[in-house]
């Protein structure tokens, strides 16, 4: 199935900076970077709940936040891009 | 439907500065921002069709993009949060 997986980590410290660069590394490990803080994940039941619970370990709860959305096995429809480049460097966790 | 809204604004000058302010704007007007760059919008295809096209119409796709993502009707198993606050201030487009 297809999961999106987007992410706000709070970066007015070095710690939540360094939060926001393990996230994206785990979700470059895992998937596709589409957009900044946007990730498209192929996974099945038993990986997402493994992604799942390491990206909750990395984060504060306090300030970040993760969404996952389940788009199923039959994605292709649902999804749409408009604008510049589809996809980004899997080796670039960007930092902005 | 549920439509998901993600984006990706170029603020490298202020004219994209504007750009996204504007995005945002037209973003908080139809749905409910749940991250910074992340809305979600109930919608029927008409609806859909013009925010999509309005939208198209403020980025420069040279620079930035545009992600929709269609949950359907029944959308409320597909999505799941973890961390700080599920729902950001409407009023407040967030300029990181």
């Amino acid at each position: 199935m297809l999961v999106l997986i987007t992410y706000d980590v709070s970066t007015m410290d070095r710690e939540g900076r360094r939060r926001l660069s393990r996230v994206a590394k785990k979700c470059v490990d895992h998937g596709q970077r589409v957009q900044n803080s946007v990730f498209e994940c192929i996974l099945d039941a038993a990986q997402f709940r493994r992604l799942r619970y390491e990206l909750e370990e990395l984060i504060d709860k306090d300030t970040d936040s993760l969404r996952f959305y389940n788009l199923g096995d039959n994605y292709k429809s649902k999804v749409d891009h408009v604008g510049a480049k589809e996809t980004y460097d899997m080796s670039d966790p960007l930092i902005l």
